[in-house]
């Protein structure tokens, strides 16, 4: 592409290093911004601007946090002893939203992943045996994706954590609610099988 | 959603005003960015604040420009009495790209579209007649959307233009270049057949 403006086209190449956005759409959004007032445009910028430099993360569970130590890690109604292990920031949302779970959460900052070069030193894997030792904490919960890097790190956790002594589970995995058996794939239809549960366990509460 | 920090809920919010960016996404973004280096973060930012203070729009056809007068006017190899009419910058750089139209361009900045509050008077179009009335202009070219708005604007601006003694005349619609006759849509195919033209015109230059 020529632009006809090299302050047009460093935006345009800027906004297209995110992950998604091509060329194309970078190019329709910075018309859209041009549009904007002034004002707006420059807080746009700003906020990821503050975002890099005051970020912060909480020094218990490596969640974001604008405190040395995060909300939930904070609060004396969570229970320190379960502590739910997780990808992201935003399984950890999506988990606190339920407000089904009371316990506090570990975040690790990614999967093992050896087709990007991301390997069990990448992660904050260390951190979680090490609090895992120190402390009193009874159960782990594994809250990770359904995939193969969620796998290989489910199994790699697993062999870490297995001679500690607390107990270790991971999420559920069979049939969503609302599903229809008929639409559901082989793989997972086989693994709810494979793992049944005492009928009374199985009510959606 | 509950962000466990603000910096990045400000940051989610900024970036899912833009038009197509769902809160997921531009959380799925942030996440991205806060792997990133500081440096390039800022940089990231500074390109949006830099681009809204620095933007400068060509004095004579409305382009975005990084001078006064953009390289397209400026240039003596262009034939200033032919003007191509344009909705916006991508339009002209799509034209600029075929390398085949040697004229100059006249940005309108919109298109003639009540449902969305735009009239005449929100578009560059009194700034096109008066070039043409106090002109050495001899054709305006009318590269527009097959679009309602497109269309709304074309009609408007031929009725404002048809008495200037200027030639008017609008690209051609007909059937893409490789396209296949059975799959074109009907209203598509009876255009280009009322608009059939002399064979030795219809060929692919």
């Amino acid at each position: 592409m020529n632009f006809p403006s090299k302050l047009v086209e460093n935006a345009v190449n800027q906004l297209s290093r995110l992950p998604g956005i091509g060329k194309r759409s970078a190019l329709r959004l910075v018309l859209h911004m041009l549009k904007q007032e002034k004002n707006s445009v420059e807080q746009f910028g700003n906020s990821f601007i503050q975002l890099i430099n005051r970020i912060n993360y909480c020094s218990i569970c490596y969640t974001v946090s604008d405190s040395e130590v995060c909300e939930v890690c904070a609060s004396e109604k969570r229970n320190k002893s379960i502590i739910c292990v997780v990808e992201d920031i935003r399984v950890m949302m999506a988990i606190e939203n339920t407000m089904q779970f009371k316990g506090v959460y570990h975040v690790l900052g990614g999967l093992i992943s050896p087709m990007d070069g991301i390997g069990p030193n990448d992660l904050r894997i260390e951190e979680l045996i090490e609090k895992i030792e120190n402390n009193t904490v009874k159960e782990v919960i594994f809250a990770l994706s359904t995939t193969m890097e969620g796998d290989t790190t489910n199994y790699y956790l697993f062999r870490r954590l297995k001679d500690s002594g607390v107990k270790i589970s991971s999420i559920a995995r069979g049939i969503s609610i609302g599903d229809e058996l008929e639409y559901t794939d082989e793989l997972t239809l086989s693994t709810a099988i494979a793992s049944r549960m005492p009928y009374e366990n199985s009510l959606a509460k």
